[in-house]
């Protein structure tokens, strides 16, 4: 099963939406940092700081991206890039695993 | 904020109860193990193999320890041991982010 080594983790979760999204910080001896996040059924609003790529592990989702006004469907082994200092918004069908890099 | 840190991570997350309760695993150096994990209210019962140390790093629970028929209010900060073999049941109070530790 593929894994990250050699890796730093905040042993504090990031909680989301009640808990309805949680996420652990994965931080990589090059500086880089990655979270490794759950999401339950449900849509969410996120903010983007970094430019970031997200990759799913195993779900199914909707996703309207920033200057677009379709829904886009995406599932596990499926990823999608969001813009630096952007919105974009999930619409979680079932529980979601996914990985989401932060690109300085 | 703590932190592990020389450590692996499994990418994919370990999914329970539908994804009311998920965990990822952490490999450390020595070979031990152990989970930082995240559980929604509701009431789970989980089936242990070696002795656990759970540690509630946030949130609100109760729980029933195996050879006890007396609930045990548990909150962020504190913990507690299962043995090996053995069954415990939660009931989760509030949104609860915890740290297991698997004892050889």
């Amino acid at each position: 099963m593929p894994e990250f080594n050699n890796v730093s983790v905040v042993k504090k979760a990031n909680v989301y939406f009640g808990g309805n999204v949680s996420s652990r910080t994965i931080r990589f001896a090059d500086g880089s940092v990655k979270t490794l996040g759950f999401m339950l059924p449900g849509e969410y609003i996120f903010n983007t700081a970094d430019k970031e790529l997200m990759e799913i592990i195993d779900g199914e989702l909707d996703v309207l991206l920033p200057g677009t006004d379709a829904w886009l469907s995406v599932s596990g082994g499926q990823a999608f890039d969001v813009p630096a200092n952007a919105k974009f918004t999930v619409n979680i069908k079932t529980a979601t695993d996914y990985c989401c890099s932060f690109i300085k």
